[in-house]
């Protein structure tokens, strides 16, 4: 491969960089993955993604609504339920769900056969 | 979308987690992206990606070296040169950048457009 500038280097980090931003971190994608399965409840994510703490996944949660991948509803029941769905937005991530699990499948594979 | 039960949905966060202790945290996809891009020595890798710190750059490099993402090979010449490559096992990580990079792409379309 011939070296490239900075420049150049950089606009290629860009949209990587900007992707991470958002999805970092260990958490935001299994979230997503956990209330695409159906998991709407506080407690029925948290319960479904494991060594998740309560302090971080409100934290995670949050950060999900800010940036419009998840949408939270409170419905006026009592006691009062608050529920969230994904939003059409957050299915956009599904090719990098996808990327992501083809290659952890492989690696798993590759560690195993060692 | 049915409800997972619990088991199905960890099989389906499984590979993911995998992926994403390998990769996950803002530099190691950076790094690679920037050593792909004709990037070998330190300084170089360093200067190409901004914000980084040479302590988090030289533990980074540590992790994908252990990993077989990255091969880092002594020169014995004077003074000694490094140079970082990548293996042909960090190139089966393209798709998970490919698309990591599409959706930034598109995400900074939709911020900006608001």
């Amino acid at each position: 491969m011939s070296k490239a500038s900075h420049t150049e280097c950089t606009s290629e980090m860009l949209p990587v960089r900007d992707a991470l931003d958002i999805i970092s971190g260990k958490w935001k994608l299994l979230i997503l993955i956990s209330i695409s399965s159906g998991n709407s409840r506080f407690r029925e994510i948290e319960r479904s993604i494991p060594k998740i703490t309560s302090k971080v996944l409100a934290k995670e949660l949050k950060d999900l609504e800010e940036n419009e991948l998840i949408e939270r509803t409170v419905y006026d029941d009592i006691p009062v339920v608050i529920k969230y769905t994904i939003t059409p937005y957050a299915k956009t991530l599904q090719p990098v769900i996808q990327a992501l699990s083809d290659w952890g499948k492989n690696h798993r594979k590759k560690i195993l056969g060692r």
